[in-house]
């Protein structure tokens, strides 16, 4: 339940072999092979192109402008997990900059997922510190507010529970719930096995409508054809 | 007329060889050709900065959530085509990844303009496949309702018919009526054998106050120096 | 006082070595050395990843829709000087592009920032020109319609008086007033002289708790660890 | 075809008895009947709550800050239309206000829809003249610029045709293109006619699953119930 | 678990009698009463002003621009419950009207929370059935995807599991956990009890400084008094 | 120069009588009467219709979250004033409920203006205590930062002097600077002296066109009229 003012020092992460291969995979594969749920709402973008990370989950609750907690969850990072930090209300300070950052990568953090601000961008793509955010901001905060570590939180609007799998790549960012992290392994493999095959089709010039037998339910549907 | 369940095959095509030349002008230059209309809203954004493109308009309109009509359009696709699709709602759902890309490209598609979400944007960008969108999202979409293609559609604020023209480059993207291709291109030409020497001479330090003659129609709306 | 149709030649500027020394620090430790404050909104943001400026700021004011007043703000230009554009009402129109930049740099501009669109971004690049702004739109402007130059003005929230200094990074825009610039460079370079030492400690896997001795105050505010 | 400059004063109106019809079945009713299409954003909300009117529409298109071709289009206005209004870019400023709803309550107008702000809504509440807009504000606007009236326009996502019926209340702004507003009247009539019988059976706690015979498709979808 | 395809028949609901007391505090005070959390976003507004409601919650999570859940949740509600609703995407549509409503009322739910939009609203405000959405729009759906009745959900930033308390008034909404209502009804009641008194003492002049012995800490913060 | 940690207790006010005369002419007017500037964002709006009010600007800047100042600047109230809030950053938090519009209403104030949000709005309108912010939300807040009082400060992109004329109403909210408040009301006298005889020409259908003398200048520009 959400309550501030704790700190949950024990959790159970999801299992780490299974969490590190979902990497691979990407967002867009794990989320489908999820069943389509999952997902952190589209405005939540990466500082610089090109990472494709996972991680097991380490939660944050932060006070609007204040990110004195940020300072909390350090300790409780172990090597491999994501930070996944959310706001009481809506928040774009910058809550994060080089100097945690580099607390953070000492104690094998993978990423941040924050919804909301962060600053020092450019250090941080010098140091290859991955972060997913709402927005870049240098807006100073304070520490004066307590809030939680490792309770449930809802961040850019999904719900992840401490310990849980994150997926982040370019185009976004994916919570894979422990229980199903290795359920979810398998289904992302069997889906890109077949993909490659799809793809060589396609390439050849095979319509989608043909390779997936479309034709005939879009007719059932209603579908015309006019000249 | 707008109506769904609808695919239009023959359009009437605004002419290749006028629509190719609309490209190297780009999007700005075209856009004041024009007699400064037919910009899409500045939310779409390339999914990749550099590539600068024109072509022929297929239109496609899709229900929020669902993909299926990206396939029945990309069987209309004709090479030197750019597939404009819009949404009955908004949305911003990610509609098309490299798969469907796989396929465009296989038909001759030059681009992808569409009023929604995209997704494995990184694999899109090494394929160099273009896209234009309002968001980047790894949601998944379904394939159980049916929209049109070739219809007359609103992408982004701006009206599109088929086989109309499409340049998209940083800037964002424009729609030349067919109609008024040939002398969109004459227009979009003489403004650019005019700019250079205007650029040489602003570079120089003459003003544009002075290479323009501004300073006495500024003075007659009432512009006042003070020290 | 904000009033339309005057333009002021004479402005005090801030003291041109210590704002050139402002860039080196960046956004977020200037805002942190005034005692946090003085940011433009974080919808502000650069068009190309990189550059970190500082500079005195001539001001413009301008109609929706009417980048007229950018031509007679260009003569007020002094070399150092970054130009702060608003507009009179919430405008995303492309007030700027590759002529005007042109002219900016023959006076002598280092950087532009708007809060309302650019277009022509990808030749601003090449050129080197820096601009931080709301967004970009290639939609063309109109001269018809007078505003003021080196009046104070609010750009992107945050009030600016002509003269005050600008210091623009990946991080976003800061403003300085003229008067606390000296006093700011100074604290901006105490600041960043501590940080060397932190950031060495934090490397080594010491702990923000620890460094910053918070664990008593955070005990104090109620702060419970569970297991 | 876009183009400014242009006033248009001979139009085809759509047939007013047809179109008086269509206000007693509101905006929800009307874009069913059309087959789901037609609808402006969910931006545009009424200034006041309760008006629910039809009318034939008079397009203008405006430049951002600039009001003047509201007092041209006036002019164009017959007893029985709707004044539908479009900028070039967004724009917020109030380009209407009591002294034109004067003027145009003065022609016979019924409504205005704005993809922009409004003013005086007190005033125009008690005059009870209805106005559609994205926003209100007391932004005042310039006489500088010209724009069109009676073109083809896009106002609020919405193709707008001068002639075309409007249907505008609580629930937003509908758009029926004039060569289909006989046919829309008649599916709407008997879409209503059926609605009675639906609300009957419902408020006596028949479940829509029965009603719309819902539970076999759903079963065939894969829904599954649990305890 | 979020899965898709699921109808849970069983719900453990809080305890009628104290969901039904929290009503009488309102939101705000029960979000204070539960420490601070359990607010939807801001964004969420009654369609009409003036209802304070709690009940227990029937969640579903439909597909976007898909209302066929709506039907299927309408059989899960039991006297006393509000529906609360979440899209797998951020949606507009208007996913409810009068006819769901008449339905609704026959189950005896009190209230709807939905993250997306609704129609219909005059007729809504005069059946009373309150809603509290994301916006208001005649935008039409469909049936033809699947998503889960009473599984937990985020809606509109907070999550939800079945059987916990809403409250909604026209300062937003709040959920309570089944597990604490009980404490929370307490928390709040002793909270409001403890309001009158204060009230008082303000209306008298008492500054809230005082009131609250807030000088003495804000001296220690640093706060100074200049004349 | 905007600076935390201060609050300033002597403050120059705008000539009382000029300022309450402000209230009856309205935001739009005394806006245009002021040469069309010093609006604030049209996202300012009453919680509930009809209040019209002037009064003399108390200023307060506050942390994100963080409601403290609210009770340090009730003592610097002096009847007549309208309290201006901003914060240091974006926030949506519910900064001011009943409890403290009683004591801001003990102590003479007319308004609140607040760039954030509000909470207990039910009861606001019942005490009939007028408040003009950017939303309407629940969240609690803390007493554990400091602001300023009565320095200069950006609301809702209008800058605000301590002292300052505040005019509010449905069309939004309007700064007039202490300095031109005599001025104002004598321009925004003369304006609506002027609108009587206009509206009456309009009414009885006499065309802005002709009553302003527009057509020349139209034709001046360039406009057209076709059938």
């Amino acid at each position: 339940m959400t309550e501030l003012g704790i700190v949950k020092r024990q959790i159970g992460r999801a299992e780490r072999g299974a969490v590190d291969r979902l990497a691979q995979y990407g967002v867009a594969t794990v989320h489908e092979a999820m069943g389509r749920v999952g997902l952190m709402k589209p405005y939540m973008r990466p500082i610089y192109a090109g990472p494709q990370v996972s991680g097991t989950a380490v939660t944050v609750l932060l006070h609007p402008g204040d990110n004195w907690m940020m300072h909390v969850v350090a300790e409780q990072i172990e090597p491999g997990d994501i930070v996944v930090a959310a706001i009481t209300a809506e928040a774009t300070d910058g809550y994060f900059g080089d100097l945690l950052a580099t607390s953070f990568m000492a104690r094998g953090a993978k990423a941040l997922v924050i919804d909301a601000g962060v600053r020092d961008v450019k250090t941080l793509t010098e140091m290859g510190f991955p972060v997913w955010s709402k927005c870049i901001s240098a807006k100073g905060t304070v520490k004066a507010t307590i809030g939680s570590v490792n309770i449930p939180i809802v961040c850019a609007g999904a719900a992840v529970d401490p310990g849980d799998a994150i997926v982040a790549d370019d185009d976004g960012v994916v919570v894979v719930p422990a229980a199903i992290v290795q359920r979810t392994v398998e289904a992302a493999a069997a889906r890109e096995a077949n993909e490659g095959a799809k793809r060589a089709k396609l390439a050849s010039g095979v319509l989608g409508l043909d390779l997936y037998e479309m034709r005939e339910p879009l007719a059932r549907a209603g579908l015309k054809y006019i000249d």
